[in-house]
């Protein structure tokens, strides 16, 4: 549980206590958020009780999950939202921008650390996931109870002060009031949207629903909402964007993030550990009910392949999957035509998404970023 | 899974519609502030994206434990502040501040649901809790996967849920910005202090603590700030009371909360089952590291009963923990002496409550309330 702030992000923070990164928040956005977030975080911290100081000492180890990695999709595509709609990339306002869009990534920390509980996923980024680092302390310590029970309960409550932080820090931004204002409401959709889509992904598994809708619909909310469409919707939104912008936005967000999920859908089965920084076919493991998984489960029938068909329903949730099964789902999903339909879709998805980004009436250098992020996000290794 | 909504509540909404209760807020805080509550997740709920359909009915289910039971302690002594410190308790300002304090009854639903599934505990107010709830439902639908599991990513979402939704009823009410921006820093300084209580209190039953030392800094964050001296600090913060008030309300929340505590400690081994809703002995089975036990094992071990501080000490956290054995508590505590001391304690705690509420400066008809309320939380059976 000993708490490691990466090197860079200390450096930053010295940087800071002189005045800021000096470098165009433009030219490294994400570096520019983990600098942000951290000061925030040692704020809070130093502002705990000193009652509370063992508890400060897991706040570390929050920290240090919040900074250690992640690509600060959301804070970006929210910057660069800001940007495009003609908002400063210099000055008072852009950093106040700077501060509430970088609250995104304590409701992903959020996020994060109450799925790897609620999936029992030992590895995040390569590294332990919280309840894993908390359950490790409570046996290397000899403690009374359950360590696995003691986990959980740290991992809860440092997801959910991580949440509470999240708004602490929209609500603190120093932001002119209007600004605030009109970004509020796709702020407080957001978080519902993403509650929402974790548990219809729950709900999916559950029931073993092998429909197409649903998988979409927790595209829809869990990642396309929640990921890419709310952060832009609230970037516009600081800058005062008109309605047929913010409308066009939306339409851009929705098809990128659904777009997003279906490389997820392929990466989770099909992506390299090394890479991914997580275990192979995690998704099957977890059973989880992907537009990948649906589409092959269907193509499987159509083709009269039941055998297969029931392989793969067996797979999906089962603890002790064995690479060789991972194996034939791989080639099964190939050859029934799954996996070309979900690039094909892909595809489609990114070309709709560009024609209502050329249709936003957004500015440079704004538009090209989030194109660029588009690409990105649907052709990512990771 | 099916969502009962009290009767009363449903009536007090029909009266809303047009218009609101009937009654002076004064007269039935209790009331008004479920009648709020009621409108506010109706609203949420009915804003939720047409995709999210399955997920209303699990919120219908949140929504149902925020609203069913609960002595809405936090907004009533919020209220009161309000009050005492010259607020108004009709028109535009009281309604303003009446949704901003009911905000803290949705803290206390994430932290119930969330402390509940930390817990294991099965019933809560008399009835089973949520986790166990989605867990019946998972069973009861022969679904895929373990049914606890489901039940834990349930509670753990709708928790979260009911954490950001308490942001945006206390962000979203209709304060004045400068009302708001007062009441801000207790707001924010709230729910660390809680979750950082909550995390000492899981930490002390894992590490076996027996310090007074620690039991009451548990008490101090858990219960003290945010049951009692942060919701006064909002009160008289949202009224612009000044810093003298402001330092005398904490004193006096800091001490009835302890005592409030100590109260707890007392009902949580000696409690009535069918008054309070919990199992008996609940807190020695759940080896909660109380004032109350911190004193019963350093008294038995300073009268040489050395044979019955180990007892004490093998009940706590003991699952199987028979009747016999908390009858046998039970009489250790009396006879060492820690109950007595605990009433001692509660009793001191009081007084010294009422010096820093003489001396607040506060006006009436607030200040009678406050120590009436004070009085109902340190002697109460529930």
């Amino acid at each position: 549980m000993v708490a490691v702030i990466p090197e860079r992000v200390v450096s930053n923070l010295a940087s800071n206590l002189a005045g800021g990164l000096d470098t165009d928040i433009d030219a490294a956005v994400h570096l520019h958020v983990e600098d942000v977030l951290a000061r925030y975080l040692a704020a809070r911290r130093a502002d705990l009780p000193e009652l509370a100081r063992t508890f400060a000492a897991a706040v570390d180890t929050l920290s240090d999950f919040a900074l250690r990695g992640g690509k600060r999709i959301r804070p970006t595509f929210a910057w660069w939202g800001w940007r495009a709609a003609g908002g400063e990339g210099t000055g008072e306002r852009a950093g106040a921008v700077l501060t509430a869009v970088s609250a995104l990534e304590l409701i992903q920390t959020c996020a994060l650390v109450h799925d790897d509980l609620m999936d029992a996923s030992e590895l995040r980024r390569g590294h332990p996931t919280v309840h894993v680092r908390f359950t490790d302390a409570h046996r290397a310590g000899g403690w009374l109870g359950a360590p696995e029970r003691f986990g959980m309960a740290a991992a809860i409550l440092l997801g959910d002060l991580a949440l509470a932080w999240a708004d602490d820090m929209f609500e603190s931004a120093p932001l002119e009031p209007d600004m605030r204002d009109r970004a509020r409401g796709p702020w407080q959709a957001m978080r519902a949207e993403m509650f929402a889509g974790q548990y219809l992904d729950v709900l999916a598994q559950a029931e073993g629903d092998e429909s197409e809708e649903r998988a979409l619909g927790v595209a829809r909310l869990k990642t396309a909402a929640y990921t890419v469409e709310r952060p832009l919707h609230m970037g516009v939104a600081f800058a005062g964007a008109d309605q047929h912008t913010v409308d066009a936005v939306r339409t851009f967000g929705t098809d990128i993030g659904v777009a997003f999920q279906l490389r997820d859908d392929v990466l989770g089965v099909y992506g390299d550990t090394v890479v991914t920084g997580k275990p192979a076919g995690d998704d099957l493991r977890e059973g989880k009910r992907t537009l990948l998984v649906a589409l092959g489960l269907a193509y499987a029938e159509r083709d009269g392949r039941h055998a297969d068909a029931q392989m793969l329903r067996g797979a999906l949730g089962d603890p002790g999957l064995t690479a060789r099964t991972i194996e034939a789902v791989r080639e099964l999903l190939v050859e029934v035509g799954a996996v070309a339909e979900l690039e094909r879709r892909i595809d489609a998805l990114t070309t709709s998404a560009m024609a209502a980004l050329d249709n936003a009436g957004l500015g440079e250098p704004g538009v090209t970023r989030l194109a660029d992020l588009a690409v990105a996000a649907t052709r990512r290794d990771r």
